[in-house]
Formats: C-alpha cells, sequence, structure tokens
C-alpha cells in the first residue's frame, strides 16, 4: 500500500476559474452561488466529508487584457471576473467544519506585512489552527495599475522583496509573543505580561515595521505556508519557505523531475524533503464508468467558451494568442515566450503536431491542469501513478463543474482511494499542518527558516 | 410617541474594548471568545433577536504607549490589544442571521482603496446587503510604525487624501458596472457586456487606479457609510459622504448642538437632515431595579483597570495622563492638549471639580460614553431624553461586561422600548441601508455626493 495522497479542492471567489463558460452549465452552482454564504457552507462540509485536507483559494486583482489587447473577452466570458475577495469566507467555512483547512492566495505586493500577519493570525485563531498562506508576489500590469504601481520589479526583485516580507511576518508570529506571554492573572491585574510581548524593531530595505504583533500567538501561530512559483527563483523560495508547493506540471514524468530539483533545493536550506508537500493542480471528471466519465467531459465541452481560456493563457503569459493562427503548428512560431509557453504542451505530447485549435481545446476545461477522465478506478489509478512515479504528495483539484464535480468527487473516487489506503477515513490532529504533517504537528518545525534567527528570549529559553 | 431609535452593538475583535480589566469579571465571555467563531456568531444573533440594527466594528493597528511612555499599561492590561482583524468575522455572522447589519471600521491610510472596495464589495455580497463602512483616516503614530509610514499627514491632508480615496471607491461602486453589466446571456456567450463595465481610469493626487472593479454590483453597491471624526474638518467630511455618523458627546446639550451642526454642514452638500443618522456611544448597565443595576456597576468596578482606561485615553490624545497628578483639579493645567481634553469632563458636570483620580474613575468603565445604569424604564426614560432632546437617531451600544451586558439589554430594555414603540419588533427591508432609511432604500440616494459626478454612461441613460 502506497504513501496517504493529500487533497485540496482549489477554486476562487468566482464562477468555474480554470474552465471559462462553464457558467452556463445547467449544473453549475458557482455563478450563482460564490456571491452566497450557503454556497460556501456548502463546498466546506462537502470537502470534509470526503476528508480532503484543505480547501485552496485563489485570487487575482486586475483583468486578463492581453489577448486582443483589451478585457473585453475576460468580461464577456467571466475569466477569473468579476471575483471577490476570498480572506472573509474563511471564518465563515471554519465554523461550519472541524478539520478542514483553508489556504487564501495573499499577495506580498498589495498589502503590507504587518496587516498580513494580522489578518493571518485571525484567521488561524477563527478556524482553531486551520488556516495556510498561499504567498505569491503578483505579475500582472492590470492588476498593478489599480494599485497605482507604475514600476513594475524585476522577477528577481520581487522575490528579493518577498524574502524580506516573510522575515517580517515571522518576526510577528514566532518571536513577537513569546510561549508563555499570555498569563490571564487576576491578581497582578495582567492579561499579557509587557516584558514578554517583544517590539521587532524591523528596519530592512523594503519594509520597517516596529511591532509588537497585534494578535497573540493563534493555534500555529505561522499559518501553513503555500507558494507556487515554478521559475528558478521561485523554486529557490519554495525551497527555503515553503511547506506545500502547488505546482501544475504537464506530465507525471515533468512532476517527478522537478520534485527530485525541489528537494536538493530545500537540502540546501537543511530541510528534509518530506518536509516539503508537493501538490500538483489536476482535473478530474469521474462517472461511474469511462464511456460516462468520457460523455460527461464531452457534454460540460459545449459549454466551455475557448476563448475565455485563451484570454486566461494570454494574460499569464503576456502574449496575445490571438495573433497566434489557430491551424499553424506551434513549432513555426519564432517569440521565445511562446516557444516556451508551447513547450508545456510539447511535454504533454511530444509526437502531437500541436496547433493552436489543439491547445485551445486542450484548455477549454481545467485550462492547463492535467485531466484526469474515466471511472472512480481509472481515476484512482491515475493519480496514484501520479503519486508513485511523479513524486507528488497530493493533488489541488479543480472539477470543471462545480460544486457538482467536487461531489462526484467525494462520492465516487474518495472511498476507492480509501480502500487503496491513500486517503483517511478521519482526522488525526485538529490543525491543518497537522492533517499535512501527522498528529503533534501543529506549528513550524524547528529546522525551518523562521526559527534560524532566534530573538533573545528564545536563546534565553534554550539555554534553560 | 417619538421617532423610533437605532441600535448597533459597538465592539471590538479584542476583549471588553471600552471596559479595561473587565477581562477578569466572572461573567466576560469576550476574553476567551473573540478569538472563536461561537461567539460571534451567538453575538450576531442576540443581536438580532433584539431587532437591533447592526453591530459596530472598532479595529486599531497598534498598541496605545503614549502613557508612562510605554505601551507597557496597554499590553498588561489589554487596552484593545490583542486585536484581531474584524472584517473577516462579518460573513461568518451574516451567514448567522437574516438582517442584523454589520460596520467595519477600515483605514483610508493602510489600505489601497481598490482593494477597500473589492473588500466591501464582497462583504455586501455575502451578507445579502448588510455591510457598512466605518470610515476612519487613522492617527496612531505607533500604528504608523507598523506600516513604515515615517510621515505623518497632517490632520486636514489627511482628509483631503481621504476624500480622494472615496472618490476612488464611488467610481468603483457605483460608476464602474452599469445596473444591466451582468447579461448572462448563454445565447450570445456572454456573462458580463464588456461595453458596460468600465474601467475608471482615475489619475488624481493621491491614488491612480484604472479600474474596472473587480466586484459585479451589490445590492447595495455602496456599503452603507459611517464616519466619527468629530473635529471641524471631520464633520466637514461626515457631511458630505457619512450616512450615519459615530459621535460620543458628555451630555445631551453638547449632543444637540453638534446635530444642529452636522445637519447644517449638510445642508451645505444639498443634504436633507434625515440623511444622516446620528449615533451616539452610550454605555448601559441595566437590571430589573435601579438599586440592582447600581450593584452591578460597583461590582463590575471592582475588576476594572482604571490605568488600562489612562493607557487608552494617552494614546488618543497623545498626552501622557501619568504626569497629571491625581489630586490636582484639572483647571490647573496649562497645556492646550490637556486643556481640551478635560473640557470633555467639565462638560459632564460645569460644577464639579474634576481631578484625573474622578476622571479615572468615570473612565473605568466604558471610557468616555455617558453611562446610564438603571432599571428599564430608567434607561428607556434616558435614552428617549437622548433621542428628543440630545437629537440622536440612534446610539452604539457598548456594554461593560461582553457579552452579557448586550444580553441584558435585549432583555430587559428592548421591550421596554418596543411597548414605547422606540424599537423595532420585525424588520422592515433587507439591507442594513433599509434598517436605517426604511424598506426601499437599498441603495444611496441621488443627491449623494457619489452620484453628482455622473460618468457618461449614466448621463445618457438619464436622457434616455
Amino acid at each position: 500500500m502506497g504513501k496517504r495522497i493529500i487533497f485540496n479542492g482549489f477554486t476562487q471567489c468566482c464562477m468555474n476559474h480554470h474552465s471559462e463558460g462553464l457558467w452556463k452549465h445547467p449544473q453549475d452552482g458557482s455563478s450563482r452561488g460564490y456571491t452566497s454564504t450557503d454556497y460556501w457552507v456548502d463546498l466546506a462540509r462537502l470537502l470534509e466529508r470526503g476528508c480532503f485536507d484543505g480547501l485552496f483559494l485563489a485570487d487575482v486583482h486586475g483583468t486578463y487584457n492581453i489577448y486582443r489587447g483589451s478585457r473585453d473577452a475576460a468580461v464577456a466570458h467571466a475569466v477569473q471576473f468579476p471575483s471577490n475577495d476570498p480572506t472573509v469566507i474563511i471564518p465563515l467555512m471554519a465554523h461550519a467544519t472541524r478539520h478542514l483547512g483553508f489556504a487564501c492566495t495573499y499577495s506580498t505586493t498589495y498589502f503590507a506585512p504587518y496587516h498580513c500577519a494580522k489578518l493571518f493570525s485571525t484567521l488561524d485563531h477563527l478556524s482553531g489552527g486551520r488556516a495556510a498562506w498561499n504567498i505569491v508576489t503578483s505579475y500582472l500590469a492590470d492588476a498593478n495599475a489599480n494599485f497605482g504601481i507604475e514600476e513594475v520589479l524585476s522577477h528577481d526583485d520581487r522575490y528579493e522583496r518577498a524574502e524580506e516580507y516573510m522575515e517580517v511576518c515571522y518576526k510577528l508570529w514566532e518571536h513577537s509573543w513569546e510561549e508563555d506571554a499570555v498569563v490571564r492573572d487576576p491578581v497582578r491585574d495582567m492579561y499579557a505580561d509587557p516584558a514578554k510581548v517583544h517590539e521587532i524593531h524591523h528596519d530592512g530595505t523594503w519594509f520597517k515595521v516596529n511591532g509588537p504583533h497585534m494578535c497573540e500567538p493563534s493555534p500555529q501561530r505561522t499559518p501553513l505556508l503555500f507558494q507556487a512559483g515554478q521559475s528558478g527563483r521561485g523554486t529557490l523560495f519554495a525551497a527555503k519557505h515553503a511547506e506545500a508547493i502547488f505546482s501544475i506540471h504537464p506530465t507525471i514524468a515533468a512532476s517527478a523531475a522537478s520534485t527530485r530539483r525541489i528537494h536538493e533545493a530545500a537540502a540546501g536550506f537543511g530541510r528534509a524533503p518530506e518536509s516539503i508537500k508537493i501538490c500538483q493542480g489536476i482535473s478530474v471528471v469521474v462517472a461511474p464508468s469511462d464511456e460516462e466519465a468520457q460523455m460527461k467531459y464531452e457534454t460540460a465541452l459545449r459549454y466551455a467558451s475557448p476563448e475565455g481560456a485563451l484570454a486566461l493563457f494570454s494574460g499569464w503569459t503576456g502574449v496575445d494568442l490571438a495573433l497566434v493562427d489557430g491551424n499553424r503548428q506551434v513549432h513555426e512560431f519564432e517569440s521565445n515566450a511562446i516557444t516556451s509557453l508551447l513547450g508545456f504542451f510539447k511535454q504533454v505530447d511530444p509526437a502531437r503536431a500541436w496547433t493552436m485549435n489543439d491547445i485551445k481545446h486542450y484548455m477549454a476545461l481545467g485550462s492547463i491542469q492535467p485531466k484526469i477522465i474515466g471511472s472512480p478506478q481509472t481515476v484512482a489509478d491515475e493519480l496514484e501513478r501520479w503519486a508513485d512515479e511523479g513524486l507528488v504528495d497530493g493533488f489541488n483539484l479543480v472539477p470543471i463543474v462545480q460544486p457538482g464535480g467536487f461531489r462526484d468527487f467525494v462520492e465516487l473516487v474518495v472511498p476507492e482511494l480509501q480502500r487503496r489506503g491513500r486517503m483517511r477515513t478521519r482526522y488525526e490532529g485538529t490543525t491543518l499542518r497537522e492533517n499535512y504533517f501527522g498528529a503533534g504537528h501543529a506549528r513550524l518545525p524547528a529546522e525551518h527558516t523562521a526559527h534560524t534567527a532566534l530573538p533573545p528570549w528564545k536563546h534565553a529559553a534554550r539555554r534553560a
């Protein structure tokens, strides 16, 4: 029996964020539901019924306006637009569940680290230790224009700044309040001992933050740290900071190679391979039989808006794919960006002479996530292959129809995976970090970079 | 029978934010509860059972560190510290209720207007139109140090900047998406019509924001607008923007005079007096009889931490009250700040030779909020006097023990006020603005400043 596999639902506070046009599907609930509390409560309960580890929430702060040089396709096809703020639905869902964790995307570019720390401490308190932060540095020029940012940092500078951002957050979460700072002592009339609550006095290149942290220590202190960068610099950042990595690789082989690179990079920071969980984005269509699943996929395809998928992909890559003729083969294009972009699909099937029309079809449902379409057995087999050969620890599952696709997975695939010993049948601990790393691991491990520069009181405590 | 009176619960995501030390009180639930979802859900349900209009949430981003030149008193007595983020508990409470509104303090200094607009649209969607924004410009030097703000704007510049901040928000909330922009048209494969979703192209002194707004129109579009500034510039800002004002006057006479000033200022912006609701901060201790209420107050006083109250007041005013000898009378102090500050108490009782010890005693429970202590009849009589003679439209009610004080009020005072026709017995509409202004008033009125500068599509629609 192989290792247990982690499962997160993957969504966003908008409709069908990786399957454009599916708001028209008769079974879609997200387009009416994303603005209502009932929708999110039901989704959280469903995932907990399925023993999922967490729900992963994406976020975006602008429109995808590269395709045809306009945001019109993104607006017409509701391409992650409109999109609401995801942070505020977490306590709501936490109240309706007991174990499910909640990972939220939050940008180091648009929010101050002091507030980031306060927000995630609040979420961690209210959820009883089930908050995760998906650290992103943000890249969309259109989003920058909404925040008045005119000078865009280079990719590497964004990460340098993010490094310092993390340092500030660690100081606030881990070092500002000592473990026994909250004394609740009526005799001394003291709620917290001022001598055990510390300013952080951070004075760096990008940030100046005095502290102390506004929040008393939450169950996890630092939320579970997620990261999604796949660039060279992104991998280095993840290897240092991330406890979980959200990656989207086109094939099992590409995934295995990436996992090896990450483990190697992590070792450079003194971290064991098992201290970082790799979660692959995956799109599953499941039905009782392979044939029914294929029919379900074909039916959904009729509701897709492939132009929306191209708007999304053009936004991600900065390349206007409207300029690429549908029937020409991808190797005919010269631009570096397009080549590297289309290289992704070449990996999916090297034998195929990929045209833009092929790509449009591939991306129409589930965007660049690999798709698994089949019976519970077929799906479970393929997920096991990703885990065992692709060396992933788990998945960010993005169904095509939401929330129906999550329900199908919980009802059909989860029992199969449980039979195979690949999914839990009951939760082990109470915090999200324990969902990932086992009971008793509610806090960041001692070897994590957040702990390497110990503040004086921690040194003293160690000596004692 | 007099006019109906508005009631908001007034609290913060911390323990007893205006009665320091009460975390020690045996009936206090806030010090254990403020980090849990159950606490907030129960509080919201309680207030809705009492037909309250809303729950008003304060917020703060630093410690009060003026008293004795240190934040030690604030930390020891938990003076609004620790304090969690209030925005994220609103959808949670909205899900547990159907009518209660939620006003949240949000600073124009620490957050970008683009995000502010997205956040409050999200809250308004998820609550079905029950979100309010308490607009603050922030003043604490210690909070600025947490956000790396070294050059503090003058009081008036803060308001100038806030004016532009409001302009950006109005453009996003009211002008970016036309009323019929969301078409959900499967035939044209169109969720929203790109021609009816507009960039705002804001390019001002303080902000540059391109748009369009990330969110489709929510039930209220613009959240109900609350404001709490009592300075000259603050009053002008409120007279132009606010639909509700949170004020704390020491006496009924001072309140009446202030209301007249606000109405006069509002007229200058073409606004009718009834378009701005004045809510007075008030602290109520109620029991079946006057004697029992007085006993309840005296008992609570034993748990108070008057030093915490001084830390709070020193933080607000920037004057270290530890330098002021307890027994000297207030008129002996020369500093302008102290004089104007102590003038507040002179108003409470002009005949009294106020000493710092008197002030400390006065503030120990409920801080500067006037206190009403008595039977349901006594409390109702006094509240009616504030409404009729003090010309307030309602109250921000801050109990001394939380949530017990809210429960007492709902069980003892609300029925009395309902008998007198001063409180509703059932809700009139579905949105928070309708709680304030009656059924059918879900949106900002046409004469509000948000509408005076109409964008082209609105002009066209008017002509049609």
